[in-house]
């Protein structure tokens, strides 16, 4: 029997504040034992730091950080989503296994640097030539494990190129034969699994992707499975055009209707989604991923994150297209965001008006429940996933533990992070 | 006489892109030389770097460094600008000048960390106590000598705690008896500034603060004398409304009227203005300052940056309430915020287009320009303020000469700038 580690931060993240004091024992196997004042000696007395939950990022596009840099000139006036994607499927026209490698392990290392310790990878980038193969699923699979962090793998359903077109050109790389194909390769997949830190979800990439009847079929087996359903829904006024004109209502409404929504189904953006068919979603138990850089970036818009919040949803969040990569930004600007939206301050925020615990529970609890996974809190029986703050850092000069999150969120970025912890692993970033 | 320093790293910002062999003449009165490739023996060679002109922060409060990690929690629901300000009050009503000093060498060498060269310190916290005195001023100008970093002091002079209302309560901290008292602490300034690195700019706070005659009384003699002139012009509602109450007109109607504006004219904010005011101020030179991450944490809305930029307009940008320090995160929101306002992508560009260019320049040469100091670019004859990019950066992986502008401005942070150097005189950041 390996004795347990004992961890004890100068300040440690109790869901309801910051303390001082607290052991955290994580056994052998990953997961955090008991956590308190334990009157132990610690095996690890994280002086000068803050420990917090890890971070989860509920979604994710590795092999786009392949973008960054590219597709912000405009020579011909502004661009939209759509000119992006032309970029886009040029990414992806020239991948190949060792490109797709390279680019998602930085991905998921400058993931781990910014605090992320479970990345909910929602992968459509399949094949390595249009004749199918799902070689790449093993990459990303192979990549994560490379790097250590913990990986729901979202495998995205993908069948057309819009709602009843076929699939052209670079869509190929992520065409699904047919349903019997899809769930031969989660079948396929799921004995490769690292056990103790990868596990995988069900996605319909969305409603261009997908026909209704099929979304219907994945969704009742992905229940009947027990895994979570991930789905875009929404992102883009041109996606809920379509889907009016082919099925007469809008994405979220046909969504609403035919399929039994629970807390296992997240949809991603709903940037432009009714409030009607919000409540109605929210109170089946939906969860929605919101991704405010890459949002931002390819001018979608801003999700009623107000009318969200009062309905009681849980939003999590994402980073989506790794254009950029922090948690600690991607949580201000989904308040400032909203601000910008509003003119008025602090729009998410819990009963007793706090924003930046409202804002954490987003990047860790409610990203944690997006993906099933029992991470998300520094607790008792989660798994033991952790993201360590330089106190010392001069971003944080003269915060306190009434302080530290505010100031965390609000005032500092990826230089306060020094180190991650994944199933009691840790690794260092400076 | 002593041997220039002749600096080379790997890439070098030439003003129209990066270009590598590039090397940098730096005479001993800390300005630039030659640039080109010289074929000299570098005495600084930065390999695995690259070299930009230092930011230039263009608008900066430093004791509201103070109120970073407070004023976020809103028990009452949503909070506004000016629930905001008696937080700001709160911070004034307990400053002494070691505090002050402390809070702006903070947020001074935070600055540096992230790349900035040059501060325009838009300063009216005046006095140590509510009887004058303006103690405070010196403690700003020692605390940027601490730190080293090159400073306009915008010395501002504020009059009314509103539109013909007295000064109340910690008011009387900024308060300036006359414009005599005014120019008397101007010219008792001037001989004690380090006079490399640090100049006098003259301010109306605000119309709240100053009234009309005296705001046209000290901007005649700011240009008498040569200086630049900073307000603060229309950020919120309010007080475009009170103005109009009192002078029947928005204050940036009043200023288009009343003032000769030009060049040397930096209006702050400039959030509500209307467009035909707008128009005639740009055509006039005036330069607007925005500040996105402020701005935003304020909820005070956007200002109409696409109009700005097709009158020609100079933007630059401040880190105003120093909540958050990061010039490429204000870059970077400058340009988002637009684009969530329009749902379109690129609006900030130049004449080819090129978006991450249109946004250095106002991080540079319009700051520059606004504070009137002769940096922000590196070509002969301008100071030698640089900004040093490590290339080896995971975030930066994979981009190029070409791509290295947009992946810095679009998806890194702080942690990739290393090192500034201000008149020649480099202090290392990690």
């Amino acid at each position: 029997m390996t004795t347990p580690q004992i961890i004890e931060a100068d300040l440690t993240w109790t869901g309801d504040g910051f303390a001082a004091g607290v052991q955290v024992e994580v056994d052998a196997g990953g997961h955090i034992g008991r956590v308190g004042v334990l009157g132990q000696t610690p095996t690890e007395r994280l002086a000068g730091k803050a420990l917090l939950p890890g971070f989860v990022n509920a979604h994710s596009h590795a092999f786009q950080r392949g973008l960054r840099g590219h597709g912000e000139t405009f020579p011909a006036g502004a661009g939209s989503f759509w000119t992006w994607r032309e970029a886009m499927y040029g990414l992806v026209d020239s991948m190949d296994a060792s490109h797709l490698a390279t680019l998602t392990r930085n991905a998921f290392a400058e993931m781990r640097s910014c605090g992320i310790t479970t990345v909910g990878e929602f992968h459509y980038l399949h094949h390595d030539a249009s004749e199918g193969g799902f070689a790449f699923d093993e990459v990303i699979l192979a990549a994560a494990e490379a790097v250590g962090i913990r990986i729901a793998l979202l495998q995205a359903c993908y069948r057309t190129g819009d709602i009843d077109a076929p699939l052209a050109g670079p869509q190929r790389r992520f065409g699904v034969a047919d349903l019997d194909a899809y769930w031969t390769q989660i079948d396929r997949l799921t004995p490769r699994l690292e056990p103790t830190r990868q596990s995988l979800g069900v996605v319909a990439h969305s409603i261009r992707a997908v026909g209704l009847e099929e979304i219907v079929t994945l969704h009742e087996e992905a229940m009947r499975r027990g895994m979570v359903f991930h789905m875009h829904v929404e992102e883009q006024p041109r996606e809920i055009e379509a889907c009016v004109h082919r099925y007469h209502v809008p994405p979220m409404t046909l969504l609403n209707e035919h399929l039994v929504i629970s807390p296992r189904f997240t949809a991603v953006h709903c940037t432009h989604t009714a409030a009607d068919d919000m409540e109605r979603f929210l109170a089946a138990g939906g969860n929605v991923c919101l991704c405010p850089l890459t949002e931002a970036n390819l001018g979608d818009g801003l999700a009623a994150v107000a009318a969200i919040r009062r309905q009681g949803g849980r939003i999590c969040v994402g980073s989506d297209s790794n254009l950029r990569l922090s948690m600690l930004e991607e949580l201000r600007w989904l308040e400032y965001g909203q601000r910008l939206r509003g003119m008025e301050r602090g729009v998410v925020r819990d009963e007793q008006g706090r924003v930046t615990r409202a804002l954490l529970e987003m990047a860790t609890r409610h990203g944690a429940r997006a993906l099933g996974v029992r991470a998300g809190a520094i607790e008792p029986e989660k798994l033991a996933d952790f993201c360590l703050v330089d106190l010392e850092h001069p971003s944080l000069a003269g915060a306190t533990a009434e302080t530290l999150l505010d100031t965390l969120v609000f005032g500092a970025g990826n230089e306060t992070i020094v180190a991650t912890c994944v199933g009691g692993v840790w690794a260092w970033h400076r």
